[in-house]
């Protein structure tokens, strides 16, 4: 670990409980229609404790150079479960003992002892099972603030958080933080949801579609007999689009409709080539609907991205959600249908962090705990040790992230240093 | 045949070539990428043919009240055919003896023999095949500019041309003439076209979609293994798309998202509840993939077409092309979603002659003979005898219109009289 960096990316594999014996103070949630994300926070055992940094077992409330506090010192943990099994999700809380040694305020805080911040439609429907299995009360925060809250700090606070990605090259943005807002937000999840962000707090859901990653996964199981998101990724990675998709110069005899500006290699009807095909599903390789499928699913969000954000005049696009995963071909398909749309008006962009926005902005609203300043004042960006293996942090070409370890949790950890 | 009337729809099942023995003058083509349009116009033998009246043998060129010329009467008739099976279209011009007798100008007109008009990029791709198996040259009319035509003439020229469908309700809509212009034309074929009309001829293809009508079929032939387009709606007709789909509801624990607006009810991720379940294609009825399918769909071209609309300050949204046919769940989707998105300020509208757009734009642009004229003067709409047979002719609340005879045609009349 980088003692004087603050940001890393390591896969620990198996051991994913690692951090038990280190101290944890902080814990957030993200209970989403098919993932649950969670971001917490350890306190390395090896880490010394400095004057001005909030203890382990000290009081909450904290200000910059206010002595009667500490700053912590540790990792931002990021992990995820699938909805569906969110059983691992409570052993795992359960065998951090979190439950015993309170939600979010480590040792024998006072108050809010057993609560846990917590994001996503889950956060209500989970709500009465955290509390029967874990004795846990789930703090809700609202999705939308903590998706905007999660957004904000990173791009402001984070220096490579956001790239452009076209035809394989990925270029890091750098956030002029004077002049981050108005920008368009583009969350996607299971479906979508679409924020123009004004400022801190300031923001409007302005529109959504309900084709999302769980179109992307729940169609591409029905039609390949993928069982996971990525194997189903994996899969498109080999595909040809243009097996089923029917292209306009399939219906203008391979001439362009120049016209209108439309190539003849460009979609006109998405799985349109199926209509006339005398075929069944098991006649087309399972690789070309994956890449059809996903090919449609993300020209559609970058389309309506786009039209957006030309309705409110912006120009900035971020894209978030654990659709996306660093995936080339999303990334760049996403790119195209915008700077199609916009005739290279408006540029999309991608978070590195993108699956875990709302789960860290409810982490962000520990604010009682000085958290969400301190973090702002010391999360600096490093280059991941082993990038490819980080949520996000890509820095080759590879179609797909190795991000995933066999429990399915993402780690990153952030350090913060005084 | 009612005389005094000038449109009727009737069906003529296997009955196709009971024009044969009538005359024909005209014929324009639309060749999409699954559907070959038609529309020809058929003299009546028992019509007499008054002075002022186009002679069937008579030359061409035409004006109002110029004695040289005879108006023609007849019929307009609406035929379709699958792009696949263009042999049968072939066979029936042949049959028609169109070759022989010259493209549009029957008889024996000395230019422009065996020439027809065609849009559509099959008016590209199979102009080889009508010139080697026919002799006929097709004349290409770009497709945007007949869309807009067959549009324009609709709304201008037939009183019962629009309506407004939500709740299971129809409305006609009176058509002000002077206020028509701007509009948004949302034309579903295999993909989608959406034009923003300014007035004759005036318009822009501002934006589309790739996912239209044969996204639907193409998807649905996949998953529900159904074999055509109307065995598809059939079968979503009584399918339920919450079986599949992930509503906010779902999420929530049954809960609104109230705070921005999303009922419980509201899809969050179409096709979303597959991602979960541990369910084959085969575990789910058919009937439900059809259903959430068409949902998907409708939701989407009724969201980008509002986006578009919102774009130019357009009121008015009227939606075209063979996706819809009258499909009573199709229409009230998009309407839904264009009143969600616009929070009541915009309307979906529908067209009758729906799949009939481009055709009959092309059909106009025989212009040299005054047809258009000739048309608009005498095109007034009547409703028809069997109005479930007539393509776009609902006038009940039955989800799906029986307007296909067995030979895929649609047929309806225009009766021109003097």
């Amino acid at each position: 670990m980088d003692r004087n960096g603050v940001m890393e990316g390591e896969l620990e594999g198996k051991e994913m409980n690692k951090c038990v014996e280190e101290e944890v103070s902080h814990l957030a949630l993200d209970i989403g229609g098919s993932l649950i994300k969670m971001v917490y926070f350890c306190v390395s055992n090896n880490c010394s404790v400095h004057q001005g940094i909030l203890s382990s077992k000290g009081s909450c409330g904290l200000s910059n150079g206010n002595a009667n506090c500490s700053v912590l010192k540790g990792k931002l943990h990021f992990l995820k479960f699938e909805t569906t099994k969110i059983n691992e999700c409570l052993e795992f809380l359960s065998s951090k003992q979190f439950h015993r040694n309170g939600g979010y305020c480590h040792g024998d805080c006072a108050s809010d002892k057993n609560i846990i911040k917590a994001t996503g439609g889950g956060a209500f429907k989970f709500a009465d099972l955290f509390k029967e299995k874990l004795g846990m009360t789930l703090d809700k925060v609202d999705e939308m603030d903590s998706l905007v809250a999660g957004a904000n700090f990173l791009l402001k606070e984070a220096s490579r958080e956001a790239f452009t990605y076209m035809d394989g090259q990925k270029e890091y943005v750098q956030i002029d933080q004077k002049d981050l807002y108005p920008y368009l937000l583009v969350n996607i999840g299971s479906g979508v949801s679409m924020i123009k962000v004004d400022g801190d707090g300031k923001f409007e859901r302005v529109s959504g579609t309900s084709v999302g990653g769980g179109t992307f996964l729940g169609l591409g199981k029905l039609l390949t007999k993928c069982k996971s998101f990525d194997e189903l990724l994996e899969l498109s990675h080999s595909g040809n689009n243009r097996v089923i998709d029917m292209l306009v110069g399939d219906i203008f005899g391979g001439m362009d409709y120049s016209k209108i500006g439309l190539a003849s290699t460009a979609i006109a009807s998405s799985f349109g080539k199926a209509v006339s095909e005398d075929k069944d599903l098991e006649d087309y390789r399972a690789e070309d609907v994956a890449r059809s499928l996903l090919r449609m699913i993300s020209n559609n969000i970058g389309q309506i991205a786009y039209l957006n954000a030309l309705r409110f005049g912006l120009k900035r696009i971020f894209f978030g959600g654990f659709f996306i995963r660093g995936h080339a071909y999303t990334m760049d398909t996403i790119s195209v249908a915008v700077n199609f749309w916009s005739k290279g008006e408006a540029k999309a962009m991608f978070l590195r962090h993108e699956g875990f926005l709302g789960a860290l902005g409810a982490f962000m609203s520990y604010k009682e705990d000085g958290l969400t300043d301190l973090m702002a004042h010391h999360f600096v960006e490093q280059v991941p040790i082993k990038p490819s293996l980080c949520a996000g942090g890509s820095l080759n070409n590879s179609s797909i992230l190795e991000d995933v370890n066999e429990n399915g949790s993402i780690e990153c950890t952030v350090q913060l240093s005084n």
